[in-house]
């Protein structure tokens, strides 16, 4: 089966310029909601906060050229950005922690605008197995191997309590999900093949008061 | 006024290392929950991911030695990426944007117990003024600036849609607040001198599926 181009295919990107692609991905549907049709270099490099250099280095990586003077479509650039980063079809997603930030996650429209179909939930609890959010019924986790199989799972975003994420995380993995999004503050473990990326608000949250409090002491010495 | 020590002072901390010494910090939480009293550099790494070498290179740089053999204890550890970090006092937090995910937010406990003290929190929508979240009223997104100054509001948690968010930071910003938390999916701007961490989790789920992408890719040549 065929997909991807002959040039830069997906295997051959660097995770930063994987990162900067979802950034301009990310910047051409705002320009798309606010009606704009082209873009250049320039442009794009503001707005995602790079070089229009970088801009340029990474879209010729792809074969990708914008005109000189009129830059890029900007429909056709997030085509093709979106067949470079596999998202061209919906991903099948479940949430694993039914609290308020898996309610609130439910209930997102972001996920199914940007083509992750929420199609399960799960939680221990039995009070809120049962219950509809997003449009799908929370069901207890020692239904997911079941329901991996049968819903073809591929992400599972966790949000459970931190004293629960690592036996959650071996649970998914065993059920034979292979990537899986991290709410829960703190590091977890798992083999070869498998994926997680952490969403540490209070990681991120630490970064902005260091920031505040080096320029405290900046201000202190001054 | 005296902050931080002689040795490594917050100014001249890299920005990775900062990323560090916060996954430390939180490795060792998780150790002291789990009632550990002392850590060797070598169990820390495994923790945070990273190697041996680098946390005792990331731990000397601040004058902080372990013990051979029996490495660091826990608690004074602890204390002293604390105080590096600035985390020794309670930052002044407010929430603006209070839909599900705010309300999510105003409930999470883990902001409280990382010292991040919950005063205010802000909406458009004269529906949500006047609700109580997470101990505190919302109030109008007009009385802003009045209640940066009367309650010393240090960082704003951004909570609103992609299509309000870069007027709703310029508002933050002119209420003379200088850390943000973005939760919105877009890129804002910002003055110099005001420092925005973005929480962007669709990025991230987008990373994990491209993995999964550039997987199947693999696997259809292989």
């Amino acid at each position: 089966m065929q997909r991807g181009g002959a040039r830069g295919t997906a295997r051959d990107i660097p995770s930063a310029t994987v990162g900067r692609l979802i950034t301009y991905l990310r910047v051409l549907n705002g320009l798309e909601a606010r009606g704009v049709e082209r873009v250049s270099s320039d442009l794009l490099a503001d707005e995602a906060h790079v070089s229009a250099f970088q801009v340029r280095k990474d879209l010729a990586y792809f074969g990708t050229f914008g005109t000189r003077g009129t830059g890029y479509t900007v429909s056709s650039l997030k085509g093709e950005l979106k067949r470079i980063l596999g998202l061209t079809r919906p991903w099948r997603v479940a949430i694993v922690g039914m609290g308020r930030l898996g309610q609130a996650l439910a209930d997102y429209p972001g996920l199914s605008e940007y083509d992750f179909d929420l199609v399960a939930a799960f939680d221990v609890d039995e009070r809120k197995v049962g219950q509809r959010h997003g449009g799908v019924v929370v069901r207890h986790m020692g239904e997911l191997g079941a329901a991996v199989a049968e819903l073809g799972l591929e992400i599972v975003l966790l949000t459970v309590p931190v004293g629960a994420a690592q036996a959650a995380v071996d649970a998914v993995v065993a059920a034979g999900v292979r990537g899986i999004l991290n709410f829960a503050p703190t590091v977890v473990s798992v083999p070869e093949g498998v994926k997680v990326e952490p969403v540490d608000f209070l990681a991120a949250l630490k970064r902005v008061s260091y920031f505040l409090h080096e320029g405290a002491l900046v201000e202190d010495r001054g």
